[in-house]
């Protein structure tokens, strides 16, 4: 499972700025990141007029753009999917998703405290509050950085998420028409070591690899 | 499998406007549609200054942006991907995929023509060629509609690609680290019955309903 940390904090503290800059700083450690922004508003991705955005408005529920570098999808959705679904359904190939938002997750938060706010923060230690990164001294619980103190952040989320999601067991996820169906961790288990020796003779399926599979 | 229609033609030759009236008058008759734009040039979806504008800018390989109705990735992509494997990893939920563009794919495909444009035709019926929307008569063994005849284009993919998709007996698919794994007819069947068969005794499994593994 691809770890996912929340960037969280107040209006105006600098969540977009700490990611912008946390982004470069793992990709120059070799990881691949992957960034979520929840648009509480809605949003307009696409350009008016251009052909994508005549398909959608069109009515597609679906528009994707592909070139040989980059793939772009607008798709609706009936309710806010949570990071779970969204790490599930549509991030691939990274080792760490950067989330802005979602304060109300469960997943590990570092978050972005400024002296010229409102005092308080928005996360406890018991809510998964890893750090904060804040311009004041705060008695907090968990470990304090500067607000520049960009390799200092990136080497908390390397040594708390990323090394050990490496040495994490691996897990099956099952979705059946969408839901995602709960397992029993003996079911899990079962699934799992039924399918991966299934597929152990198969030619290119016998590595430790990311495994697909989809019936429809 | 959702089927997938290509729509091709000449430069100006009106795939876009094709397509964008070809989507309202499918979905008034229930079916739900993505459309897929292929784009050459490479583009650039985003917004100049927005957060997830500066997440992707900042280096992400991955950027997605959630509301309560809409979902945007914005994802590198190291090769041009094919429709499969769009189809695949990104779109879900529809029942028929109206490609603009991807001439070269071997899927079923309604060719644009215009008088004006220069005289032949881009692709044949041994190409997959199924139709022309046209606005002059031409001789080319598949039938032909008038450019503004989208009741009678939208009947020939209902009868042509969306109902029979629904009689098609369902298939398994496999990707490892990302890359299609292929099937004998055996091994398919035998992993899609063993596997159906396992999820069978498990609550909210026991229907005909799209399935979804990851292992990983």
């Amino acid at each position: 499972m691809v770890p996912i940390l929340t960037i969280v904090g107040k209006s105006d503290s600098g969540k977009t700025t700490l990611i912008e800059r946390l982004v470069p700083e793992l990709s120059r450690r070799g990881y691949r990141v992957a960034t979520v922004k929840h648009d509480v508003h809605g949003f307009e991705v696409d350009r008016e007029g251009k052909d994508s955005w005549r398909h959608k408005k069109a009515g597609a529920v679906a528009t994707l753009i592909a070139s040989s570098s980059q793939i772009a999808l607008i798709q609706d959705v009936e309710e806010d999917p949570d990071l779970e679904s969204l790490r599930q359904c549509y991030i691939r190939g990274v080792d760490i998703i950067l989330a802005e938002g979602y304060k109300r997750s469960d997943h590990p938060k570092v978050e972005v405290h400024r002296k010229a706010l409102r005092r308080g923060l928005l996360a406890t230690k018991e809510e998964g509050l890893l750090a904060v990164a804040t311009d004041e001294p705060l008695e907090v619980g968990v470990p304090c950085f500067e607000l520049d103190d960009i390799a200092g952040i990136a080497d908390l989320i390397e040594r708390e998420l990323i090394l050990p999601s490496r040495r994490c067991e691996e897990r099956l996820s099952l979705r059946v028409d969408g839901k995602f169906i709960p397992l029993k961790p003996f079911v899990e288990k079962f699934l799992r070591e039924a399918l991966r020796g299934m597929l152990s003779s198969l030619r290119g399926c016998d590595g430790p690899g990311k495994v697909e599979i989809d019936i429809s």
